[in-house]
C-alpha cells in the first residue's frame, strides 16, 4: 500500500471530522494532538501527543506524513518556515496562514489588493472611526474573544493601554448580516467554491448556519461576487486547502471580516448538504488530488452548534432521534463545559425556516437549555 | 464523558466504514481483528488484535464494551451463546445469528414462517429438483465460494461426495434480476426499511447496486411486498441491528435466498444516497436508539465494486477524481488481489443508466482493468 499520509496538528473536532473523510479516501490520517483524549485523538490511531507552539515536536511528528496541515492557527509561523525549510509539504504554507495569524497583516493586505475591508487603524487613530469603535487583538483571538466593543473612544484608549497585547481599532460596521465564503484551492491551482451561506452568531460564536443564504437566489449576481472573492483571495495569498472567508453584507455591499484555512463551522452543513464535505475537500486539496463536486444536496441545509451541555447528552441524544428522525447529530467526544461546542446538527430541507427550526430546537435540546 | 461504546468482531471494510458513523454519532467504536494492520484497524484506535474464534480473546474484547456486533458470521455460535450467558448484550444475538451461519437451518426456517424460498432437499434426494442443479456448503461460504451449479445429477452427486463439507441440494432458479431489502430492528422492536434495490452479481461477486430497483417504481406493490417480507423476517429471527435479504425476482414472485445480519454491500449506496447511512443505523439499532431517516437522497444512487486493483491505485484515484469530481470513491485499505473487493465508488443521479454508466466506468479504471 502507498496510500499518502496527511498530517494534521491539532486534535480538535475539525480534525475528528476529517478522519470521517480520509476513511472514505483511503488515506491515513495523523493527528498531533496536546492530548490523547482529544476530540480527534478518540478516533484516529497512532495520535501523538506534543505541543504545536514545540518545534521538536512539531518536526518528530512530520516524519513519515506527506503532507502537514491545520486544524486551527496557533502553530508559530517561524515553526511552520522551519518546517518549510525542512522540505516538508506545509499546506497551508508559513506566508499564507500567516493572514489568518495576523489580523493586521490581514487587513493590510487586503487592502491593498482592493478587497473591501472594514476601516482600520492603529489604536493611537482610533478616534477618527467615531463610535461606537471596535478593538482587535492582532493575535490570539478566536470564538469572540480578541475583539471589544467601545462606546467611546476614551474607554477603547484605556482598553488598548492596559489589554498587554497588539491591538487595532476597526470602524463598527452595520450590516444586515453575516455570510461566508468557503472555497477550496489546490497547489495545481484549481479552485472550487461551495454556495454562499448566512452565519448567525451570539455573543461572537458561530451558533446557526444557513445554506444556501436566503434571498442571494434573487441576487445571484452577490453570491457570485462573494465566491469569486474568495477565489481570489485565495490565489492572491497562494493558499492551499480551503480558505473560509467572513464577510458583513452591508447596504454599501460585501466587507471581508475573517480569514480561516482550514474546515471551518461555517462548513459543517457539507457534511450532508453537499455532494463534497468540506473535510474531504480539504483532503484532496492538501493532496494535489482534483477538487470535488460542491453542488449542494437539498435546497437548504442548516446547521446549529450545540453548545455547553451537559452529562446526560448522549440519553438526549435519542430523544432527538426518536423526534426527528431525519436530524443529523455530531458530537464531538468533548467534555461539556459551558458555551463549548461539543456538537452538532444539520437539518436539510426545502424551506430555511422550517430546517431552522428544527436544527435549532434539536441543538437547544442537546445542549440541556430546554 | 459516558458514551457507549460498541465492539465489533471483525476487522474488514464494514467495521472500517462503521467507524465513519460511529465518529458522527460520539460513540467509540473498538475492534477484535486477526491483524494490526486490517482495513479497519488502520482506522480505530485500540484496536485488540485475537481470533474471532477463540473465547478467550472474545472474553477479553467484550470487556469494556457495552454492545457486540459483528462485521462477519463466522464468529462460533457457541461462543456467541457463552458471551450471552456471561451476560455480554450481542446483537444481533446466537439465535438470530444462527441463520446467517448455517443455510440449512436458514432455508428450513423461513420455510416453516411460510416465507418463499427455492426448493431445497438433501443430497441424497437431490434428483427431485431436475437439472440444472445447484449443491451448497450449509457452512462457511460467501462470495460465490460454496456454491456449485451442476448440470447433471450425476456430477451433483460426485460432488457431494468429495466435498468434505455438508451440502444440500437447491432448484436452480431462473430469475429476472436479483434484489435485495435491507431493514434494521433494534431491540425496542422498531424496525425501518431502505429502498428496495437491484443487486448485479458476475461469479457470485456483488459487482453493483442500483437503488432504488429500476422498475420498481412502477410496482411499488413488489418493492413494498419485499420491504414487509424482510421486517417480518426480522421480527421472526429477533434480529437486532442490520438484516439484508437477497432476493431473486421470478415470473412467479419473489424467492429469498440468502440472510446477513450486519451492513452489506448491497447497502454501501446509503452512504451518499439515503438521509440515514447503513452504517449509522445499525450502530443506532444496536444500541437501541431510535432508528434513522432511510428516505434516499437522490432519486438513483449506483455502487460499484472496486475488485482487484494494484498498487497505482491513488495515482488512478486522482483520475476518477478529476473525471468526474461528483463520484464517490471508497477505498478500504486492503492489499490489492484479484477479485477482492478493495473499495467502492457511488454515483448519484436522476438516471439510473448514466449514473451507473459512470460508476461502472470509474470502478473499472480504479480496478485496473481499462
Amino acid at each position: 500500500m502507498t496510500e499518502p499520509v496527511v498530517g494534521m496538528v491539532g486534535g480538535g473536532q475539525l480534525a475528528r471530522m476529517t478522519q470521517q473523510a480520509a476513511i472514505g479516501l483511503g488515506v491515513r490520517l495523523r493527528v498531533l494532538s496536546d492530548s490523547a483524549h482529544a476530540s480527534a485523538a478518540q478516533v484516529i490511531p497512532g495520535t501523538r501527543v506534543g505541543d504545536h507552539r514545540s518545534l521538536d515536536d512539531l518536526r518528530a511528528f512530520a516524519v513519515g506524513c506527506d503532507v502537514i496541515t491545520f486544524d486551527h492557527e496557533h502553530v508559530p509561523g517561524e515553526h511552520i518556515e522551519a518546517l518549510e525549510k525542512d522540505g516538508v509539504a506545509c499546506r497551508p504554507g508559513s506566508k499564507a496562514l500567516l493572514h489568518t495569524q495576523d489580523k493586521w497583516i490581514m487587513r493590510e493586505r487586503l487592502a491593498e489588493l482592493g478587497v473591501p475591508v472594514p476601516r482600520f487603524v492603529p489604536v493611537t487613530e482610533l478616534a477618527d472611526l467615531g463610535t461606537p469603535v471596535v478593538l482587535k487583538a492582532a493575535r490570539g483571538g478566536y470564538d469572540g474573544r480578541g475583539v471589544w466593543v467601545c462606546d467611546s473612544a476614551s474607554e477603547a484608549t484605556a482598553l488598548a493601554e492596559r489589554a498587554g497585547v497588539s491591538l487595532f481599532a476597526e470602524e463598527h460596521v452595520r450590516f444586515r448580516r453575516e455570510l461566508a465564503a468557503l472555497v477550496a484551492r489546490s497547489p495545481y491551482g484549481q479552485g472550487a467554491a461551495y454556495p454562499i451561506v448566512e452565519t448567525v452568531q451570539r455573543d461572537g460564536i458561530c451558533r446557526e448556519v444557513i445554506a444556501p443564504a436566503p434571498g442571494l437566489g434573487l441576487d445571484a449576481e452577490l453570491a457570485e461576487r462573494a465566491q469569486r472573492l474568495a477565489l481570489s483571495i485565495a490565489d492572491a495569498l497562494d493558499v492551499t486547502g480551503l480558505l473560509a472567508v467572513e464577510l458583513f453584507e452591508t447596504p454599501g455591499g460585501l466587507l471581508v471580516n475573517e480569514l480561516a484555512m482550514r474546515p471551518h463551522n461555517s462548513g459543517h452543513w457539507t457534511i450532508e448538504g453537499a455532494r463534497t464535505s468540506q473535510f474531504e475537500q480539504h483532503l484532496r486539496a492538501v493532496l494535489d488530488l482534483p477538487l470535488g463536486d460542491t453542488t449542494a444536496t437539498a435546497p437548504y441545509a442548516v446547521m446549529a452548534n450545540v453548545l455547553g451541555g451537559d452529562s446526560g447528552i448522549y440519553e438526549r441524544c435519542g430523544h432527538v432521534m426518536a423526534h426527528d428522525p431525519a436530524m443529523k447529530v455530531h458530537l464531538y467526544g468533548k467534555e461539556t463545559r459551558p458555551g463549548r461546542k461539543i456538537g452538532h446538527v444539520t437539518a436539510l430541507g426545502d424551506d430555511p425556516d422550517a430546517a431552522g427550526e428544527r436544527a435549532r430546537k434539536s441543538a437547544a435540546y442537546l445542549s440541556g437549555s430546554v
